[in-house]
């Protein structure tokens, strides 16, 4: 399996692609930019949203579901949201397909909507025209909605997880009274992203808001959680908007104040994708395959017997049969592969390749001495340990494997994160990846001058922001502070 | 809440999209034919769902995710699929919007898709295409792969629930070395579906095939679960296919078999959609509002407090959180509603139209004598129980009234169904209402016929079919036995 697997130094991305196809999480379509999420990939999909899925409705969320499709003219109503949206995006113009005279499938001109059907983008436009039939009065709200659904956008380089034209999401959309309890609750969410990012998926990220040329089309404050892949490049994992009243102005979303007022309602709203697979793989995979959290691992633990006669597979079996049933008694997800078609050195291969945590060797050897071989994926290291301790074993060291994740990927970003005071060295330092913390002078012109003359962007400005005197350290200019530039997928 | 609202009787076709509406299960929304469901009706989705993603995965299948849109041209590749789906369909022809001179937003025609995407309308021909990358020997099989996801339909003429241009659903892949093992497959599946009917909805279902005409496009067997209405109409609840080497054959999908011969894969699909919930409303619900089976809803058990003084509320909700505390230990969802903003009354009558189990009221005087009212929503009988039973009479009571509503709903079914031996009877029966069991000669023909005249179509050949001779209903011509006819939704 992990012959002729590119390494991470010869080609990150190439090793990037190679992994997502040949670990069988996802592979390209037969439609432009779309992929095919295969039950692997899938699975960490459904433990990452089993995981938020719980903290969203922990902190009084419901889901719902609205349409698909979005009328053209909404996208219009809110006019900094359609340049950032509607351009690049599938249209839907007839409703029909017929036989033409020569028995072939074409589309049925006569068949043509009158006002054509945008795939949803992003759902903001849709839901604030659904609110205003939810919402009269103070009593109707906080409106606190999420939901899981697709969505499309017409990327022109797309790379799997990453950046695809069709891809899965989740969507808050809140509606509020006041001004302040939008803003906690576009803050609320990005906490439960950051304790989702590192819990679950042991990937630190920094925390803050994006400058305003990086802004979600719409918003007034964009709330960010930024990660440092591998090879230094910076990858956005999730974002929470605070949308003001851009979204009830745009729909006419009024309702009564408690001192008897018609009021605009404040908004929010919060997403994170399939690209958190993407991040999940950039940040803790290696050149021998796959290294997933135990928290989002499919299978958290692999049995692989070695034997020759069928009877010592029958003892082994009955031992691996009553560890596994303490282990699942635990919730944690066994796999016993006793498959006769395939040797223990490509089973062992096998689950190294595909990122499962502890894999569990027992032989005939091992089950005269009452013990089985232990290899944890993170490190690679094996270690004997005795059958009967295996059910309190194992719990701990999936516990010890997520720890040392996160604090192998938090050591990273800290060796890769640089203070840069000079053009010169910026525009090195940029080159060589990692993030970059340097002074701007606050304004969007050297912003984007930066970004033209070495494809950074300011991935965000940290909510732990320090003030502290300096001069931009592209235009000379005085700077409150350093903000964070990287390059970013 | 219940106030002007339509009784069955009255207008069952009001009455159902009335009680919709108004128990905030789902609303129409600005996208011609699609709705958007609301919370409280997505929470029914999710127990649905939850429930059988559970029993998919105890029956050996994964879930996988495939892109939205499907190349026009894939569908002219299975003929009798194409002329059963591909018509009626959401054709994206470009991928761009723009400004046009005065600001208006239009579509860009030079981004004009040179072959145009049909939003899936069914997976069947995009999943195919795939597994043809996915199998190469028997090895590979079988491959058993299920998806959650919308689809779209352009429907003419919609109900909520019952018949939406978009709607969710989940669709069910296999592939199989043999005919035996697809076919045994398509029945495990409808043996699921039937199960998941009666034991979770408490809808009892008819279990058989469908007649020729009434088959899925491209099947060579249609399984299905029927069943039926209040007002004596029949609703297909969910279709299990199989689909012999149909799509294999329109894909090239082969492999090597055991006896190293290139053979076409077998295949089957199934499916159940958010109609399940329209299902669910129809079967149950009465004049009071909807009726929910207790393993379907939402909140199975709701306290209200009926107090003066807040010293009273405060005994009262001391009681209600220890009594919540084990009800939740034992897996049932409990609602508290100790709103100031509203009376008791209004709350019992709200939480009857919402359908709830379970509502218990708890006062001054009950408090004195250490007891509570319990409402059951099935009979609307109302019963005082002691405080400290409580915790084992509720879970015993929901039992109760899940199995009473399955009764019931069996009941009905029972008194509605009817053996017709003459035309003249079919017709007036048909009108009536409910199944009728009646002599066919077999030939498609007759049965459009009888549809033509009627209205009505063959529901289901059922699996317990009972071989009798007699003569067709409508052409007089042998038969070997009863199937069952009925309007539909």
């Amino acid at each position: 399996m992990a012959k002729n697997f590119t390494s991470r130094k010869e080609n990150y991305s190439e090793w990037y692609n190679e992994l997502v196809v040949k670990a069988n999480l996802a592979e390209s379509s037969a439609v432009r930019g779309c992929m095919v999420i295969k039950p692997y990939g899938y699975a960490i999909w459904e433990k990452m949203r089993d995981a938020l899925d719980k903290m969203f409705k922990e902190t009084g969320h419901q889901n719902a579901y609205f349409p698909l499709f979005i009328p053209k003219s909404f996208f219009s109503k809110e006019a900094s949201h359609v340049e950032g949206f509607a351009k690049e995006c599938a249209v839907v113009t007839h409703y029909r397909l017929k036989n033409d005279a020569e028995g072939k499938i074409v589309v049925d001109e006569t068949a043509k909507l009158d006002e054509e059907l945008i795939v949803r983008p992003t759902s903001e436009t849709i839901i604030w025209d659904t609110y205003r039939g939810w919402i009269q009065s103070y009593r109707d709200l906080p409106i606190l909605v999420n939901q899981w659904a697709n969505v499309v956008r017409w990327e022109m380089r797309t790379r799997m997880f990453l950046r695809t034209t069709e891809f899965l999401w989740q969507e808050g959309h809140t509606a509020h009274e006041t001004e302040q309890e939008a803003m906690a609750e576009a803050r609320q969410m990005l906490g439960v992203y950051q304790t989702f990012a590192e819990e679950f998926m042991a990937l630190p990220v920094l925390v803050g808001t994006k400058s305003p040329n990086e802004r979600f089309a719409g918003a007034l404050e964009t709330f960010c959680i930024e990660a440092l892949m591998q090879d230094g490049k910076a990858l956005q994992a999730g974002t929470s908007h605070f949308l003001g009243q851009n979204f009830a102005k745009a729909f006419d979303v009024k309702f009564l104040s408690k001192n008897n007022t018609q009021e605009y309602v404040w908004a929010t709203s919060w997403g994170v994708t399939t690209r958190l697979i993407g991040a999940l793989i950039m940040t803790h995979s290696d050149d021998h395959g796959l290294v997933l959290p135990p928290k989002l691992a499919p299978i958290q633990v692999v049995f692989v017997p070695i034997y020759k006669e069928q009877e010592q597979l029958d003892a082994i079996s009955e031992k691996v049969n009553a560890i596994t049933k303490s282990l699942i008694a635990k919730g944690i997800s066994v796999k016993y592969d006793d498959r006769d078609s395939q040797k223990p050195g490509w089973k062992f291969n096998e689950y190294e390749f595909k990122g499962v945590p502890i894999r569990i060797a027992i032989g005939q050897r091992d089950m005269e001495q009452g013990t089985a071989e232990v290899a944890r994926r993170d490190t690679l290291e094996k270690q004997i340990v005795k059958l009967e301790e295996l059910e309190h074993y194992i719990p701990n060291l999936l516990d010890e494997i997520q720890t040392n994740l996160f604090e192998k990927a938090q050591k990273f970003r800290e060796d890769n994160t640089f203070k840069v005071d000079t053009w010169d060295e910026f525009q090195k330092k940029i080159e060589e990846g990692g993030f970059i913390l340097a002074h701007w002078d606050g304004t969007p012109e050297t912003e984007e001058a930066i970004k033209t003359a070495t494809k950074a962007t300011i991935r965000t400005i940290p909510l732990d922001f320090i003030e502290e005197k300096g001069s931009c350290v592209f235009s000379g200019k005085p700077s409150k502070g350093r903000v964070v530039f990287a390059k970013a997928y």
